[in-house]
């Protein structure tokens, strides 16, 4: 690649009026807190020491160099991936790393990449449902890096419905092998990271067939590239399936078997068997093992969505502190040297409004990230003494916040881009990529459409039970708020003036009562106006979604109500409380149909939350650089122009363009020489 | 390139089930109405012969092949780009195309691309603002192709604020020149479009400077290239800004200026001139007529937004159609023969509900544009004769419904992408390109958060002089409704079956009503609690927003009242009826919010609202597929494996995957060669 021409940012130049870098400082001089004690309190001091000492690995190490990634087309990005990918899997060997604080290096590298799904669906499905004899022949060598594998169950025709699944797995006696196929064009398996050119082994979702009786989709382990060579294996077709959206740097991909025999050992045995002689079926001990899964990857989901409001925030409003436009129309339009006077964007009570809600939000899904996690560990130990009460909770509430936190993550990071103004759309900004990578957390997992229909199914069963025998109903979080619902309905909001929201009791009630009442709503339609299912799925999405923010609401006041570490904190407990009213008045005002519809508040009471939320909005602007600041993300993750703790964000977006490659090609724009676009194609005669 | 290795459809292989083809069979044949005629009441006999004409000329012309346009990089597409643009300016000579059937051949191409600003600001200002000397010199050559231009006005500090500019243009009267300057590094022009690498003229649109008095930005002409070998003139410096979300095609560049002197003949002087000896500052006799520009671009900005809705539905609709996942609830799980049967993923309410409501929305954008293209000749014959009268209330009208169509289209495509599923997210069901292309309409001619500001200062206005004294106040749309609200502001929704829900008169009474509510209330906060400017902004929009959404819902009603056309055309009226009705009913649940808190409707009508929505899908869904047909999209524009005419996604798919570059390598996955990914590059020891 030639050098760029003629292209070097004038010394001289600098961005006008006050650098970007001072902005940033006046703005953490207002901080009533520290942002380090913040940082330590949302992160723990481990994980920031454990950041620390990860960046000192990574980034001097040309293999995280991410300097390039945005110039490359897919090929080489492709090339870049797989080399950070080996890079990290040789550190993990060298330094001896944990999973957990390989997951660490792979979040701050922030690149989706071939071995993604083997480090992750590959192994991890290796060590819940693999035997002795399984995990000694595949988990090792996976571990060691000594076979690639894949998990390949979405199909080209079939995605949320796994029991749909078109590809079998037939069982034959005399040979004591299975033979996989795929019977048609739909049942060819697509998407399945590192599939495409890396993998060479794959487990593979398929409908299990014993002496011609199918028992659904099970888990086999199909070996499909050779090892040495990396050709495909006969009988296996194989292509990476074209650039997407994101996720260029992963080779997603398809997979067609033509009968392709494997031995009996390599169906996953740890629950389900078939017995080797007589092909009987040993169904599962105890299904509810599985779902535990799930659950941690849900947790792990909000977690996630968490992390991604931090960092969209930390961009946007770092940027928007820096970025200057027009005059306050109500303030004096120049300086006292008759300079204009422009306003900081951030001052700007419509970019506010599109911000700082987002960075309340993060606080949130932060306290409902450890709830999850809680959760977890807690069904995980019933579950091992046979006690499985928390199992429909756990999986309902999960479905409904997986739906609800990447619906909202998504749309955040794009309501930052945009807060950005145009160089929000340069990919320098670090927005545009981490959108699209973001963007399948909305489809996969459980598309968080029809996902919320789980949710909604568990709070029919629990509003029931409660309406035909309140005494039986079990005890959990729902019943509970559900069961208050029912006793006082009219319940009314008990707010007069601005002032009177402040109580975490209140927005547990009122979160809690609109759920309530949605769910009664619907239920009605259900059961006593016989709707079929189908007609009530935007109802059911309503309801799912209201017991979701309930859920987050909840939280997040227990933790304004109860949590020590806070409470021991005033500064931090300060600003996390009115973080805290931002996020429930501005959630309320957006959801403010249903709590007028319900009757719940009047107009006059809308009202009064709306002007409370630009009241937190004023309250909440000064703190919002100090903020971003707490969420410690380091600009090796954050990648960004705009987003540069050092607020040279000009300078940067200069320097990106300079380094563009066709600014090494003078173009010819003669359109009689249709062909020639370089000058150096120019035909001798058209040249000077 | 080499050809891709070991990948191949088999033959053998279909999708499972019923056919694509066949699926948009029976939804065809279910029409109530006629497709084609539905497309010559939409766009026009005219329009469809020329569009079927120039796909004869485009189709087969290697220059606008946009198989391989997803795995090309940046470099690469940006080439393709310049050609095609080159052979749309060769067959615009060749066929002696009008700027409008060029235009046509342009969107069926669909690809920003390098010429894209020469044709359009380039070109248009040149005309509108050049004298007659000046279009001699710079519009021939640039109609001919002989010099090609960029229009110059954002820069790195500054976009929305063009009275904020910091390059400056200051008269020397001595060499009766202009001296051009970049003084500062945000002075940098920023985002210019063909300005990077293949520009060789510039209008610069600078503040000028007389006798050392600033007079605003003004426009001047710049050579920025030599013609020739396209070097770039001394003292500037330019360069393409680098990659971007989308737009990759085009190169925006940056350009900065280092005292560049330029003739007194370069200043565009048909309106505000420069004398030559005196250097004294004539100021244009009329500059509204520069407002009528602005109303051409911004009803162009709904006309298309209308079509990008008519795009994402198109390949939304058709695919749902297609696809199937799970069984109904409700229904049988298998058919007679043990089969599974899945449903039509548009049978889902939840689906029909995302889509089927911005099918409704692209007819209401359709009549809304033909009514902005008659207020912009309405206004520019009035302003011709002197009267402004039009000016302000469209110059208001545009801003707010820029602001609204541009918000609603950039979400629309997301949301039809998302209903795709996990093919949505692949580049070859042609929305990720699509929607990345479209944003920057959300942030340019106006930032559509900001720009409500101006809509609602002209409301304001208006209401104002309805208070003070309604008898002199001036008499238009918005005049009317407001007037009406301030005379019955107890006016109540009369709804109490759903069979109530179906009056064009109810639907503008109602919309008007929470426009005119909203406008008081914001009104009250500014003129009797005198809050400040920026604090209001959030409730501005919201006005804004009423006032546009009374705008649509207006044109769209008086065309179900008064379209001749229509009505002539019994079978098309009963459709348009029903799409009528849910969008009115559609945006009335989504706005509940206002309806509510001012007490216009109550909980129970607001269900009322709810359960006709329902209905109405109930009664579009049949009609989809049809629907969409009559948007008259060829498969040539759409460019996705997912909407096309024919229904063969599945095999689309597939062909997509198999045409991917990084199949034809095989990728080496051993950690241990850091360096080595292609299998060529294996060092020969650790080869087989």
């Amino acid at each position: 690649m030639a050098p760029p021409i003629n292209v070097a940012i004038p010394a001289h130049l600098t961005p006008a009026g006050i650098s970007g870098n001072k902005l940033l400082g006046y703005e953490r001089a207002k901080a009533s807190f520290d942002s380090q004690d913040m940082a330590e309190y949302i992160h723990g001091k481990a994980y920031l020491e454990e950041q620390t000492y990860l960046l000192n690995v990574l980034a001097n190490d040309p293999a995280f160099d991410k300097s390039s990634m945005h110039y490359l087309g897919r090929t080489e990005r492709f090339r870049a991936a797989m080399k950070k990918d080996k890079r990290l899997a040789q550190l993990q060997r060298e330094h001896n790393w944990s999973d957990k604080t390989s997951r660490h290096a792979d979040f701050l590298c922030d690149s989706p990449a071939p071995f993604g799904l083997h480090k992750s669906m590959f192994i991890t499905t290796l060590r819940n449902m693999g035997t002795d004899e399984q995990r000694e022949a595949f988990l090792k060598p996976a571990e060691a890096y000594q076979i690639i594998g894949c998990y390949a169950q979405t199909e080209l025709g079939h995605g949320s419905n796994v029991q749909g699944l078109e590809t079998t797995c037939t069982y034959e006696e005399e040979t004591k092998e299975f033979i996989v196929h795929s019977p048609t064009l739909t049942s060819a398996k697509w998407w399945i990271g590192g599939l495409g050119r890396s993998a060479d082994h794959a487990i593979v979702m398929a409908q299990l067939i014993l002496k011609g009786k199918s028992y659904g989709p099970h888990p086999i382990i199909v070996q499909i590239r050779d090892i040495k060579t990396r050709e495909p294996l006969p009988g296996r077709i194989i292509a990476d399936i074209g650039p997407k959206a994101g996720y260029n740097t992963t080779d997603n991909g398809t997979l067609l078997l033509d009968q392709v025999r494997v031995p009996h050992m390599n169906l996953l045995a740890r629950f389900a068997k078939v017995d080797p002689d007589t092909a009987a079926y040993v169904p599962p001990k105890n299904s509810a093992l599985t779902y535990g899964t799930l659950t941690w990857v849900r947790a792990n989901i909000v977690q996630d969505a968490r992390t991604v409001l931090m960092r969209a925030t930390t961009i946007a409003i770092r940027y928007c502190a820096i970025r200057r436009q027009f005059g306050d129309r109500d303030a004096p339009k120049f300086d006292e040297h008759g300079r204009p006077v422009e306003t900081q964007v951030l001052d700007y009570t419509m970019v506010q409004y599109r911000l700082l809600p987002i960075l309340a939000q993060a606080f949130a899904f932060h306290y409902t990230a450890k709830f999850m996690y809680n959760l977890y560990h807690a069904n995980e130990d019933n579950v091992q003494s046979g006690d499985l009460s928390l199992l429909a909770d756990t999986h309902a509430s999960s479905s409904g916040l997986k739906s609800l936190v990447t619906l909202t993550a998504a749309s955040a990071i794009e309501e930052c881009r945009r807060a950005c103004g145009g160089h929000g759309y340069s990919m320098s900004s670090g927005l545009p990529s981490f959108y699209a990578d973001y963007l399948p957390n909305v489809t996969w997992e459980g598309d968080s459409y029809m996902l919320t229909q789980q949710c909604t199914r568990y709070l029919f069963k629990m509003m029931r039970q409660l309406k035909t025998n309140p005494a039986t109903a079990e005890k959990n979080v729902t019943t509970e708020y559900m069961a208050r619902y029912l006793a006082k309905k009219d319940d009314r909001a008990d707010i007069k003036y601005i002032g009177d929201l402040y109580s975490p009791v209140f927005f547990i009630k009122s979160f809690a009562h609109r759920a309530a009442y949605l769910v009664e709503q619907t239920l009605q339609l259900r059961d006593n106006a016989r709707r079929s299912w189908n007609s009530l799925l935007v109802e059911m999405y309503r309801c799912s979604k209201a017991h979701s923010q309930f859920l987050v609401v909840r939280n997040f006041s227990l933790a304004i109500l109860n949590d020590d570490e806070l409470n021991r904190k005033p500064a931090l407990r300060q600003i996390m409380q009115r973080l805290y009213l931002l996020f429930c008045c501005y959630t309320m005002e957006q959801e403010a149909a249903d709590f007028l519809t319900s009757g719940f508040i009047d107009g006059r009471q809308a009202h009064i939350v709306s002007n409370k939320v630009q009241e937190l909005l004023a309250e909440v602007r000064p703190q919002a650089v100090p903020l971003v600041d707490a969420f410690a993300l380091p600009d090796f993750l954050l990648n960004s122009s705009l987003g540069r703790a050092d607020g040279m964000a000009y300078e940067a977006l200069f320097d990106f363009a300079v380094r563009e490659p066709i600014n090494s090609t003078r173009w010819d724009v003669n359109i009689d020489d249709l062909d020639a676009a370089d000058m150096d194609e120019i035909p001798r005669a058209s040249k000077l």
